[in-house]
Parts: C-alpha cells; structure tokens; sequence
C-alpha cells in the first residue's frame, strides 16, 4: 500500500530521505507480515471474542506501521504525533496536526490521503461482511433489513461481492478524480479530493481546505461526492446489478436524503439575511450539509460566523453520521430512525399500556432485539462521550472546546463546532490528549465494542 | 396556600397593593376550585392515559394560579415573566426573571419561596404514591425495589402513609429552619433558605445568592439540608419507625453518597492549586456539589472561575439528580447505577453472547422490563433535551449558552454552565424563549411522558 506514495516521490523526484521512508517502511511491513505468516494458527475457528478483539488490534496495529512513512521521512518527529496522523487517516477521521500542509512533500501528503482510501474500504468490507459475523448486535440491521448482495441466502457469493465491491469503490473513487481534473483541479490535488471524499475523512491538503478551489463546479461535485459516499454501498451494487427499484424501496435512504433537505432548509432560512446571492447561499450550505454529515469535513465556509441554532443542526448531523453500509461514522441514518420511532412508540405506550405493536422499518416489523441492541448501543456510545469529555476537559479551554474535541475524533469527524472554521488546530494540544483522541477514533471507528472488549479485563479470563 | 403570604404582607405592614394581590389571587383560586367542584365526574374510574394527563394539567393550572399574586401585586408586568417565575417555583427550578430581588416586598418573596416548598411536596406524594399506579413504568422502580411504605402489601397503609410523609417534610424544614436560625441567619431567611433547600429549587433571595451568609456554620448546615433533601424520603419514614438497618442496606444510598464523596475528591483535586485553606476548599467544593446534585442551585462561589474539568464534573452530576423518592429532578442516581451496570452487561455480552446475566440491583436481580423501561427513558430524555436545544438556540449567543439553558429548566436546576455564577440571567431573553423554557420545566419535573402525552394528537383520538 506504501507503493504508490513511493511512486509519487519518485514523480516529484523528492529527496533520498523521503524515499528512503517509505522503502523502510514498505520493508517493515513486510518482515512483520513474512513473520506473522510464519506461524501457524493453533485454532482455527473463532468466535465472537476473538473478531471483536482482532478487529481493535488490527486497527491499531495498521495505525502504527501507518505512522512509519511520517516518522523515517523525517517529516515528523514524534511517534504520538505520526500515530495520531495515521491513526486519523485509517479511521477516515481527518483530524491533523501537521502544521503547514502545504510545505510537505507530496508524496507524504499522497500517503495521508490514501490512508482515507484505504481506511474507507477497509470499513466497508469489515461493515458488511464481518462485523454481522462476529456477532456486533448493533450491525445486524443492516444486514438483515436492507436489500443487498449479503441479504437472504447468496452467502455463497460473498467473496466474489467483495471484489465487485472494491471495484465499484475504487471506480467510483477514480469517476471523482476525473470529475474533478475535468473541472480544472490540478491531477495530484484530484486524488487526495477523491481519496478525502471516498473515505469520508477529508484531510485538508490547503491552508484554507476547500474554499481554495473556489469554482462552484468543484465545489457542486466535491458534494455531491460526499452525498454519494455517504450512501449504502449495496446500493451501488444493487444498480449495477440492474435492480434500482430495491434501492428506490429503501427508507434509509428516504430518511438521509429527508434529513440533508431538512437541513439544508434551515440553515439557509437562517442564513438567508447574510447573504446576497441564492445560488450562493444554497451551495455553501449543501456542501457543508454533506460534509458534516458524511463526517468527511471539508470546509468552503467558516462556521465560526454562522449563528448557533445553525451549528446545533450540524451537531445534530456530526452525531448522526450517514447511512449504514457506508464508510462514514457516526450513529448512522437507520439508528437514528429507529431511534425517532422508538421515541414514538414509547409515548403510545405511555398513553395505551396494553397497546405494543411492534416498529415498522424497511417495510417489515422490527424483531425487538434488533430495536433493543440499538437502543443499547446508544446507550453505550453516550457513556463513552461522556467519559471522554472528562478525559479531554483538563486540555480544554471551555467546555465547548472539550464538547468539539470528542465529537470531532470519536465520530471520526475530524473538526468541531467551536474552536474550528475549515480545521481544528490539533497540534497545540499536550501528547497524553493526542494519545487519547487516537484511542477515541479507533473507539468511533469499530463503533466502540470491539475496542471496550479490548481494554476489557473480564476478555482474558479464562472462562 | 397564599395566606401565609398574607399573614407576612402584614406583618411587614406592607402596602394595600401587595395584600390585595394576595387576597385578590387566593379569591380567585376558591372560586375556581368552588366551580370544580360542583362538577359530578361521569366517569369516577380512571387510567394511565388520564393520569398522564391529569398531572401535566395540575402543573400548568398550579403554575398559571401561582402567578396571579406576582401580576396583582403589581411588581411583576408580563403574564410570561410571572408564568416564568411561578412555574420555576412549583417545579422547584429556581431559575428567576426578577431583577433586584432584594427590592420586592417580603410577601411576595416568600410566596416565591413557599411555591417551591409546595412543588416539592406535590412531587414527593406524586413520585411516591401516583406515578406508578398511573403506569409511568419508569418509576416502578422505586417502587417495587426500595424498602419503604409503599412497598409490599401495605396499600392500605397509605393514605396514612401520606400524612406521615407531609410531617416528616415539614419537620425536617422547620428543622433547617431552627439550624439557620441559630447561626444567625435573620428568621425570614431562614424560612426562605430551607424552602429552597426542601424543594431543592433554590431561588436567591440575596443579589450574591448565598456568598451573602458567610459563616461556615451556615454554608455546611446548608449543604447538609440540601444533600439530606436529596434522599429517598422513605428513608425518613424508615427511620421514624426504627428500621436503621433497612436504610443502610439500600444500594442507591451507596451509590449517592459515593457519587459526591468521589465527585468532591475530583474537583477539590484541580482546585487546590487556587486555595490556601483545605477547609475552605472542601466546604466550597462540598457546597456546589450538593447544591448541584440536588439540581438546588444555591451558589456560594462564582464556579465560572472553575476550570473546564470541574464544570465537567459538575455537568454530570446536574444531568443525574439525587436519589428517587427525592423532590429532585434529574435523572436519580438509582437509573445512573441501573444504566451503568446495562452498559458493563453490554461489554460481557458482547464478549460471550451466550452468557445472558440479569443485573442486580438492591440486592435483587432487576427485572429486565424495568431495566429496558429505565434505559428508554433515558432515550427519550436525550431526544427531548436536543429538541429543546434546537428550540432554545436562535436566542443564545453561543453553543455553550443553548446547552446551559436547556439543562438548566429541563433538569430543573436553575442555572446553567457558563452564562452562571451565582444566577443565569433569564430576564434578558425574549417571552418566546421564555415559554419554552417554562415548558421544559413542566416537562423536567414530571419527567417527559406526561407532557408529551398532553401534545401528542394520538391522546385526543377515539380509541
């Protein structure tokens, strides 16, 4: 994966110590897979414990061998510095603390943005195909509810799906990267957009992120781009497959497209006083609307100016995230839709005790410990807030500053409410924050069990 | 209820306009409970649906009547300021439109003070002997797992039951009030503060809030009311007939007194770089969390000067209220403990999912409808506490503004995080504002249900 960084290096005929970088690294990589696959397994089969465990284990250890590239180019000089880089790229977070983007070397701006790529896919293939597996409650909505290649009985066909997927992944990735070159986007900058876009993480590659490429087509397809990525993946599947009637069938994707409406509607009723242009009006808002809630993060506009009831609607999409069986974070559209109804259905029950029916969601009943885990989860995901919140207030300044820190890594956002505008400055804070915010986008990637059972003590008891 | 306002109307030999109010509002109120009561109910039996409802109507109706003093007094102008003040005063908020509280006449001091020492005691009977029989599942809880009249088979017991508990509730003011008196507090503020303190509403009856009473004797007699007013009052019964042992044996107990031990170790820690004396230190810090936890709200230090992780700390202790079967608000500590070993189960069970362990609480394992009940609260407590956030944030400057506010009226506490110190500044805001805030309030102090169900249309259908 470190190869085509090293390609672009040598492109840009950047200097010996940057390659040089990257060959260790690359070589690194290797030696620990070539020992790793020295080993026989003493078990093979495992369980749900072991998928969850393997699943933090693996995130962190891509992290750290990530870092590497930073570290030997010379680039960055802390480890806690280029785990955290890494680590918000393979979470498709987007948070940075490399000061100066501009001044990098492009092939180690490359490798940031490809973590994205990566990160994005990755997520996506350990979302629909192992997460169901290995026995994440929360995830089996997706996979039992939603029309797509791993629903009903084609299990049979799941490792060829997976190829399909990475290819309609990678192709649509590729589709942006034209869009954009198309628009006058200088090729490299393109595929660090796209990789940004596709992975939903955004590192910014400009002093001020997005607002540098100031054409209203570039910004129109960066958008849309983040909208699409924001989708089920299945669905792209299902459409290439000839079957886009399942995909108009879906009511997830009549609730994220109803909430990007929403929003934008708000906003730019609020909005409206400040600006002289519409067109202008409406476009600043919908790329931001997409941004946020795709948790990718690019910014055109300073938010810092925009009045509060706007920016408690964007909190409002950092938490919900996307639609499942994307690469975005968050809470996910179908949670929170089933989130709305349970709230519905509790207060009928408060008026009707003996009345209980059960929630509809993607036109069927909704089997009550699918409705349970993600109430549950919730639950869960809100602890892990809060204890973040206290873990990061004593590097805060207020509280609001505290509130934008955990939302921006544990949600995989990237920036926050207040302190930030196109990005938060991440590289001020002290080494014990940056290490706990790498912890909490690890935590928000895997939707916080795998990492809670990780830290666990109760895991390595025998039982 | 108004007359002791009246007997105080004279005693300061205050105006003709002052007493009228009182005679004026309490005539008003006699010749509406007369036509009430004229009414022959057609039916005499009644369910969940009208119990819900039933409560919401008696606290606006309360609310609505507790202003008329404050308007036909003449100090007060606007219905929604006096609604405001009124209903702060019944759901035992504390939060204040008045400005220079100082200046009003003593009566209608005491009348805002004596609404909170009414809203307590309408809660406690409430809480204690309607709620669960309305079917607020919630609430069984309370009920079904703590020792005290109430449980068990002692139905019969409990008209009587009532009447011992209004004793001990006014014993235990007076109580306050003889302790406050004998540090010297004047005997008018005395009467005042333990009203606050019984009602844990809190409101301010000097300009620097209780800064004004400066002996330690007062502030730690004070804290002590406060956090004693935060228990279950069944203890209080259990105690007035001799079962010690029952009280010691209750796990919530445990789980308060630990929560503000631990709560009092955390921020003395951060703050004793900024004090010279311990003893200072920890009666200050013991004061602001008993007053916080008990959503009292009385202020003996200006906490804005706090650092971010102390207020942390004291958000969490503003959102979990003191125990159940308390005239606190919140969410009680007996649903923190319950949400807190859901979560530890979540973790075991996604670490063997096989393993399927009832939590234990008060020595018993709970029942996993009052577990799910607790839990889907809470879900319905976040939804309604971002709406209201919604609502609320086109009149705040800030993020942190909107946040402080909601909490502020929906947990009842009366002030909030930043905008604080001693008082919020609630007379700046706009009427709209206002009214939604005293619906929050309404909707803290019966916990949701039965004011959503009032606004729910499915109430109103045939069924």
């Amino acid at each position: 994966m470190m190869l085509p960084s090293l390609v672009v290096a040598v492109i840009y005929r950047e200097g010996f110590a940057t390659m040089a970088g990257f060959v260790i690294s690359a070589l690194l990589c290797f030696l620990a897979g070539l020992l790793l696959a020295g080993r026989k397994p003493e078990q093979q089969n495992f369980y749900a414990l072991e998928g969850l465990v393997f699943a933090s284990v693996i995130w962190m250890l891509l992290s750290i061998f990530g870092s590497l590239p930073f570290l030997l180019s010379g680039h960055v000089h802390s480890f806690i510095d280029a785990l955290f880089e890494s680590t918000s790229g393979f979470t498709t977070t987007g948070a940075s603390v490399l000061g100066n983007v501009e001044d990098l070397p492009h092939s180690l701006l490359f490798w940031r943005s490809f973590t994205l790529l990566i990160g994005g896919m990755g997520m996506l293939v350990f979302v629909l195909r192992f997460m169901p597996q290995f026995g994440h409650k929360g995830l089996y909505i997706m996979r039992a509810e939603l029309p797509g290649p791993y629903s009903g009985k084609v299990e049979s066909r799941v490792s060829s799906s997976i190829h399909l997927l990475y290819v309609i992944y990678l192709s649509m990735t590729a589709l942006l990267v034209v869009f954009l070159a198309a628009g006058g986007v200088p090729l490299f900058d393109s595929f660090l957009l796209a990789f940004g876009a596709a992975g939903t993480g955004g590192f910014g590659i400009k002093e001020n992120n997005l607002a540098h490429y100031a054409s209203n087509y570039v910004q129109m397809v960066m958008a849309t781009g983040m909208m699409v990525f924001g989708m089920n993946f299945n669905f792209f599947y299902l459409i290439a497959v000839g079957k886009w009637r399942q995909v108009r069938k879906s009511e997830e994707l009549r609730w994220y497209l109803g909430i990007i409406a929403v929003s934008v509607a708000l906003i730019s009723l609020q909005l409206f006083p400040l600006y002289d242009s519409i067109s202008r009006l409406l476009q600043d808002v919908f790329f931001t609307v997409t941004s946020v809630i795709s948790t990718t993060a690019y910014m055109t506009v300073d938010i810092r100016s925009w009045p509060t009831f706007s920016r408690v609607v964007l909190l409002i999409l950092m938490f919900s995230g996307a639609m499942s069986g994307s690469s975005t974070s968050g809470f996910k559209v179908a949670r929170m839709a089933v989130f709305a109804k349970t709230i519905r259905q509790e207060i009928r029950h408060a008026i009707n005790p003996s009345r209980n029916v059960p929630i509809q969601f993607e036109g069927h009943p909704l089997d009550k410990n699918t409705q349970r885990s993600i109430i549950y989860y919730f639950v869960c995901y809100f602890s892990v807030f809060v204890a973040l919140l206290l873990l990061l207030s004593p590097f805060a300044k207020n509280f609001s500053g505290a509130f934008s820190a955990v939302i921006a890594t544990l949600n995989n956002i990237g920036h926050g409410l207040d302190l930030l505008g196109p990005s938060l400055d991440y590289k001020e804070l002290p080494q014990a924050a940056k290490l706990i915010m790498t912890i909490a986008m690890v935590m928000g990637r895997l939707e916080i069990f795998p990492v809670l059972v990780l830290f666990s003590p109760s895991t390595y008891r025998k039982t």
